[in-house]
């Protein structure tokens, strides 16, 4: 039987903390994860085994990162097209390793057209069916480059245990898929994109993140090479951000992609494809969040602050009108009135703080009688009268301050965790410690299965652009001579 | 084989009209239509049959119509969501009516899941999988009202030929669901929605439509009723813009939504559900495009304005330099500035006016003496020198006479279209001279047969809010007493 204070008690809340998070970050994170993203209302389970369904305050970081990545995309000359959500299963196969990378993870539909037994796949990426396309639009080095970039789903049906955000049979994503005259402006471009790509971390999410190169065992299936970003979560456990791919002239050559050059002589194009998913929601939760819940960056809250009047009765026509008039005052900022009856302020304390909103801004008959209102911050709690005169600025301020604290502790996390290692015994015990670690290594796919398995499921993260002097280092692993540092972690 | 000039030869175009359109709109509107979009880059079909490809060129169409909706939902406090691709067939099957009226449309996937046998339909509609949802979510008045809008791709397998935009087996659109107290507040958001639409059709794409409501035959599948904006296209056939449904308590009582109201008992809230897709592309193109291609309305058009640098060698430089400082000035508008090398003025001319670019600024040695430029109107290829000293006054007034004139062409054409009839062989002539015919109607599902299949294909349109006195007219189909004026013709 459901009674009128069920708002209080959301379905399966344990009491007596009806709306917190029942288990400290540190203790367990994996259920403290979950207590976040479901308590906060980020996201859900869905009916549909693996799947997830995004509620509005998870969708609107979504939004937020759409929003930045279009205008970046539109410096860039990218322009966003849409794409076919079945592609048919001749044109996996054309590419050989492409094909065999994502066989596993595809979703088929029944062809129910009569005369055709072509299975089509529920897409897992894009490549084969854009580049079909190129190849119908693509006739002189005057198309070139060509830069579009698709906002969809996708879907991967291989996930044995669904993480809302992190993994789940079907997400939300952007790929871009660029082709190009020549190699060097295809290498300068995967390197743009992926560059775009820290930024928007380190920019608007305060995640920040090691750029590199993925070793041969990790790169993209058909893909030359592939670039990384990699942030490293709080439980030790790297998290891939970002990638973005050289993809060669492989796919250009299956898919019959050529142009005809200043040269008036046929070539085959370069072509990258570059991502981003709705699992950066989840990296976002988990570097940020705390024993509390859920803690946005500033930059990429849709509700920067809200407004809580306390009064009693006979000031609450008082405390109202100037709440009102705070709200409207501050402009430019997206802040929300709490102005909701049934629910006490301490209510609304604990519910905003565990959606996260970056500032709460008190206001009381005894902050109306100073002209002031109190500022709390989400991240540290720390409270500050502020006058109503100064409210703008400080609170953009403010906003500055929380931005810049969450990227350097976090920085500061990243940092610390770093173990850089000459020798297998080092390497398998700093796994053992969780950090990310970084060892000479000979590039050999053997030598990454043998860390894997020696460590309980280290893999390699990236060999990072930012190469230390390598000297005569010897592989962890073989004992041959190494290539580069790469980093090794267990990832999410 | 290649060669270097197929830049202008874009493939399956005709000699000598390499670019243009090679029939009138007046002579075979289907074919025209067919190749506007695809040769403006629009749209192209998809190797997959029934599906499309959505260029960039149409999608900003759509990203402007996102982007102008998002807004008017924030003002009405409807917050964005995903929920999933796939829903359980046992969810179709619980709301009887919905099941039958969306069952020969679905596609479904094979779940692989080791043992689950149940189907998994890839969305025609999300009514099912968000109010599992929401019975979880919902518990107290405080709760209510919840309004959700998903964007997303849909996919509806039945098309046995595809109008790309128009008719496809997945097209992208976007759903509102919401969830009311009263009946009376879940009628008047049904409205409020449908308004909207009115709204974006009229200021955004220049698109007059009839409002009213939808027949019993012709209602969604589910709803207590369904209300409808009508377009009506240049060659006689009604385009539904848009459709906005009361979904009664039906679905709320198959789906277990309660909620514990104020009076502390339980009760069915009240749902309503609305959405517009890509089709509003469709009936853009259809209404505004003339033998030239795509006309764009400005309200919608990512590119304002295009400006045409007209030069010999000797006068490049400067008419370049010129051009691009025109090209800053003009701030707030989205202007190219079409500097490639290699296509001449004319060329280019071609191409804007073919993809639609409402206003196009030439620029040559002899407007620079003369300090002026000259604006040239896509829709009616009026010219007009314009002072550099008035241009971004100019270039305002010109979109806004530009966004007027068309709209005020449509709405022209919608009211010559409409015939009032009130006997059987009236609406017959009317139907067959490809009218929308207001007719009095007794509103029984038999009648509409009668008409469709004696006029091969009209069906009722709607019953318009905006009603004549209907004094004591009979049904034209079966000569009972009428209850309502309705509008019928054929419709794409």
């Amino acid at each position: 039987m459901k009674t009128n204070d069920k708002r209080r008690e959301k379905p399966g809340e344990k009491k007596p903390n009806p709306l917190g998070i029942t288990v400290k970050k540190a203790d367990d994170m994996p259920e403290w994860y979950g207590q976040v993203v479901t308590k906060a209302e980020l996201a859900d389970y869905a009916p549909v085994k693996g799947c997830m369904i995004i509620r509005p305050h998870g969708y609107a970081l979504w939004q937020s990162i759409m929003d930045y990545f279009n205008r970046r995309l539109d410096e860039h000359h990218v322009k966003n097209a849409y794409f076919p959500l079945f592609i048919p299963e001749s044109f996996f196969e054309k590419e050989a390793e492409h094909a065999k990378g994502f066989s596993p993870e595809v979703a088929w539909v029944q062809n129910k057209d009569e005369g055709s037994q072509e299975r089509l796949a529920i897409r897992p990426t894009s490549e084969t069916i854009m580049y079909d396309a190129y190849a119908r639009w693509i006739r002189s080095w005057r198309d070139l480059p060509l830069r579009i970039n698709q906002w969809c789903n996708i879907v991967r049906w291989e996930v044995s245990d669904v993480k809302l955000f992190l993994r789940s049979r079907e997400f939300l994503w952007q790929e871009g898929h660029c082709v190009y005259e020549t190699e060097e402006e295809c290498d300068r471009e995967v390197r743009i994109f992926l560059d775009e790509y820290t930024g928007l971390c380190e920019h608007l999410l305060a995640l920040p993140v090691i750029a590199g190169r993925k070793t041969e065992k990790e790169k993209f299936a058909g893909a030359k090479y592939t670039t990384t970003i990699e942030a490293f979560m709080p439980d030790g456990k790297a998290l891939q951000c970002g990638t973005s791919h050289n993809l060669g002239q492989g796919f250009a050559k299956t898919f019959g992609i050529s142009y005809v050059g200043k040269d008036e002589k046929e070539h085959h194009p370069w072509q990258n494809s570059w991502g981003i998913s709705t699992r950066l929601i989840g990296a976002t939760i988990l570097m940020h969040g705390d024993d509390k819940g859920m803690v946005m960056p500033p930059a990429v809250a849709h509700t920067q602050g809200v407004i809580v009047p306390i009064y009693r009765d006979k000031d609450k026509e008082e405390v109202l009108a100037q709440a009102k008039k705070l709200s409207a005052s501050l402009k430019g900022f997206s802040i929300v009135l709490d102005d909701r009856e049934g629910f006490s302020p301490g209510w609304k304390f604990n519910e905003w703080e565990l959606k996260g909103i970056p500032v709460r801004i008190e206001l009381g008959p005894r902050d109306i009688e100073k002209r002031s209102c109190v500022l709390v911050r989400r991240d540290t709690g720390e409270k500050k009268d502020v006058s109503w005169k100064t409210l703008n600025e400080s609170f953009s301020t403010l906003l500055d301050a929380i931005q810049r604290s969450l990227f350097e502790k976090a920085k500061k996390h990243l940092e610390e965790s770093i173990r850089k290692v000459t020798s297998y015994t080092q390497l398998k015990k700093a796994i053992g410690e969780r950090r990310l670690v970084l060892a000479p290594f000979c590039g050999a796919i053997s030598c990454e299965e043998k860390i894997k398995e020696d460590t309980g499921g280290a893999t390699a993260r990236c060999i990072p652009f930012d190469q230390p002097a390598l000297g005569d280092h010897q592989c962890v692993a073989c004992g041959k001579k190494a290539k580069h540092w790469a980093y090794f972690s267990k990832n999410y």
